[in-house]
């Protein structure tokens, strides 16, 4: 049985540890954490290879002519409901379903893929966005990956990027901006176990609140 | 004896009630907030008058001309430290001062005026921004100042603009961005109570967490 009513979004800079820390809130709750298993689930529920999504994933392409020549096939053949639109587009709809389907089963986690704009309705759901500082975030993916602390860098601020134009693109917020999510939290503060603690206590004092009134 | 060690800095979307949150946390921690005091506490230590400090309060000149005109005396007569520079920089400098001084006494809040920044050196600060939704922000700044809401709502936005404007110009941050902060919170989620309780269990965690790797 699970300890939470509440659906957890998690954005997170790369290497600020924001998935780890969300197994971490996942196991301490009893429930389940979709991060790429999301792209599975799309493709079995849409009917689009799941190879679309992988190459998609988190990325738009860099402009709608690109998205209109890769997708010329799907052009005045109208047999699903994501017809007449480039394939990117398809990828981020089908998903979006998918995202609200897998909430409304009851509490889990969703990392990045934009989870928090598609749930935008749902009254339950705690929207979150982990940061760190470079130097935390170079010397995690430096040991992870073993790379040189430029080249940990540069990946770094490449991830960024790819996932703040994603998220820029299709939803109606800014990546990284306070007032996109509920909580932010910058895990170079209090570690992985303290950040997941912090998320914890969030969760339940949104859960106890009756009074929000400013 | 106040229940804690941590210098708490508070940034706030205006309608927010990051000041009144900030109030309760004071309340219940045993400790001193400081908002409009830190003017009137830099007046006393530089020497410069009091009504200069309200006059640029976490407001930023329009221009360097324009404040070259308006400090005009000041050139030229090299009487104190902060002589050869504009007005708006010497009361800047002069609230940084009084702000790290008041740190180095002890555990207190202290609310805007890029406190965060003036106290980047310092271990013990947990610096907190605290924003809400619009809707809830009309509903307060309405409410409290007698407006229509179409009044409250332009009054908002020109005070955001004000202070990012000054957070952006003196800091080497951007206002209202995650990665500023270490603990972003929308009020409207948690109401004026709960917000405040979350802060104080986010100080309880940043002084027992023991291990910040990622």
């Amino acid at each position: 049985m699970a300890k939470t009513n509440t659906i957890i979004t998690i954005g997170r800079e790369y290497g600020s540890a924001g998935r780890q820390i969300g197994y971490k809130v996942a196991e301490d709750l009893g429930i389940k954490l979709y991060d790429r298993e999301m792209l599975e689930r799309a493709a079995k529920e849409s009917g689009i290879c799941e190879e679309l999504f992988e190459t998609h994933d988190e990325k738009p392409t860099n402009s709608f002519l690109y998205s209109l020549v890769m997708d010329s096939y799907s052009f005045g053949y109208p047999s699903s409901s994501y017809t007449d639109m480039p394939i990117n587009h398809k990828i981020f709809l089908a998903q979006f379903d998918t995202i609200r389907k897998i909430a409304s089963e009851g509490p889990c986690i969703l990392v990045g893929r934009c989870a928090d704009y598609a749930l935008e309705e749902f009254d339950n759901v705690l929207s979150v966005f982990i940061h760190a500082d470079m130097d935390a975030r170079v010397r995690r993916i430096a040991r992870i990956y073993d790379l040189t602390d430029a080249k940990a860098k540069d990946l770094i601020k490449k991830t960024d990027k790819r996932r703040s134009s994603y998220y820029n693109y299709y939803s109606n917020k800014k990546w990284g901006a306070a007032e996109s999510y509920n909580i932010c939290l910058d895990s170079s503060l209090l570690g992985i176990d303290g950040t997941a603690k912090a998320i914890e206590q969030l969760v339940a004092l949104k859960e106890t609140v009756t009074d929000r009134k400013l």
